[in-house]
């Protein structure tokens, strides 16, 4: 976890963030002098929060910081997580805040006997950082509530793509155990009908054919290549990954089946009538699709 | 390969196979002699031929050696494969043989310009001894042939259990590129309706939710154990391996649209509508069944 200052003054959200305290700490003095403020170190740390580092999360300081992101993922953890639920915990920026919310909710006494199971290694240590006990998947067969990421949405349809952070295999299986599957993300990632470039899981060696079978149903694949080692990026699974454009997805229901028909596909990011709720932040507010 | 010695002798058929030509001369003197026929190492030599080994296949030498499944795997790879063919090649004990025989037919020029794609390290391995030229699955994305093995087969529709060899992800896929998916097998694994316990290779954290869901079908999971290592069996793809025992499939396609739907879940092992033709050895000869 990372930390963050806030404070107000003269009417305006002062905020700096840094990996480490005592960093954050001395860019508020900076910022506090420069509005003519004083206080004292242990007066700034009482204004400091843990909150996700961007470090470990694909969107960087510019996504996790998105003031609508923050907003979506925090307002779902508050409204839709109870005391004793077992949760899933998914992947991104936006449910990056929605796990720091669950955390400090739980340090403040106002949820508690709250079991998470991560979605990635990213949200694992996330949760372990905010204070979420952890369960590992195989010993739950059912959640109450998962919050999720997306890498776009829709308005008509309960039906996201997701694998953007190529985590998608391990998200499905977790997304379809929940009760309850809340996607929390931000008013720009609506898009009717969805158009994001399919995320697909193959075994390496069946790339060519799985690519060549892609194109037959009309869709543009792309070998998603790493960018801090050479050649492709491998998932979690040991899998490659396909970015399959096909435009805009009119039949999501018949894309998915054929996905799903094609031998050496682990899973795509077509995430098919599973969503129950949408937390979307917006400029000044968030606001709640229910499916 | 194993090296095999067949000789005739008072109308009797002689045979003995061991991993080492050496061995093998050496048993054939000793048949030999029991029988009063005298022959030189040289002329023994002669009547030597290079057969699939059974160390590395499941059924062993009792499989491998299962006169049914010589004479189906060899007839299979006579009448289907022709020069200029790019073939997938099968697991297992059957199979094995067409493998062998494909190899012979290259070695004595009644083929040529043929290559292979093995569906598992075990097919490559003996593709390679039996000196048919190998490509690797990636360079291809169709092949005119593919010749594989079945658990278990149906007389009535198109339609295989695969998996008991644990090779069955890549399996589909090879099968699933070939023009002519040809099943080699013995009259033995005929069933209908079909009703081996049908593989399925899991994610391995997903395996507990994975086999509630399949209980929740009407089928009983048993996570397939290791027999040289503790625990577990990882397939080649580092999953783990669920034996479900749904008694008969009055309904494959129900069942394998159920299987596919489940999230973690790699690949099954019901083989639907793929096969094309069937040759089965029996005691005497070799039917072929044409879908």
């Amino acid at each position: 976890m990372a930390k963050e200052f806030t404070y107000e003054a003269d009417g305006e959200e002062l905020r700096e963030w840094a990996e480490d305290e005592s960093d954050v700490v001395e860019q508020a003095r900076a910022t506090l002098d420069d509005h003519g403020v004083s206080l004292s170190d242990d007066e700034i740390r009482q204004h400091v929060e843990v909150v996700p580092s961007p470090r470990r999360i694909k969107s960087g300081a510019d996504g996790v910081f998105d003031e609508r992101r923050r907003r979506g993922g925090q307002r779902a953890a508050r409204e839709v997580v109870e005391s004793g639920m077992d949760l899933g915990l998914g992947t991104g920026s936006t449910t990056a805040w929605a796990v720091a919310e669950v955390g400090r909710l739980l340090r403040e006494g106002e949820l508690e006997d709250v079991r998470g199971v991560a979605t990635s290694l990213q949200s694992h240590e996330l949760a372990k950082e905010a204070g979420i006990p952890l369960v590992s998947l195989d010993q739950v067969t059912e959640l109450d509530v998962t919050v999720d990421g997306a890498d776009q949405y829709s308005e008509e349809e309960p039906t996201v793509i997701k694998g953007g952070g190529g985590a998608h295999a391990r998200e499905r299986v977790i997304d379809a155990m929940a009760d309850e599957l809340v996607i929390a993300t931000d008013e720009e990632k609506a898009t009717d009908p969805l158009d994001f470039p399919v995320p697909v899981e193959v075994m390496p060696d069946a790339r060519s054919t799985v690519a060549e079978d892609i194109r037959d149903l009309g869709g543009d694949p792309e070998l998603r290549m790493a960018e801090r080692k050479d050649g492709p990026l491998f998932t979690a699974n040991g899998n490659l990954v396909l970015d399959c454009d096909f435009g805009g997805l009119d039949d999501t229901h018949g894309t998915a089946d054929d996905l799903d028909d094609i031998p050496g596909v682990l899973e795509h990011g077509i995430f098919l009538d599973m969503v129950d709720t949408v937390y979307l932040g917006t400029a000044e507010d968030v606001e709640v699709l229910r499916f």
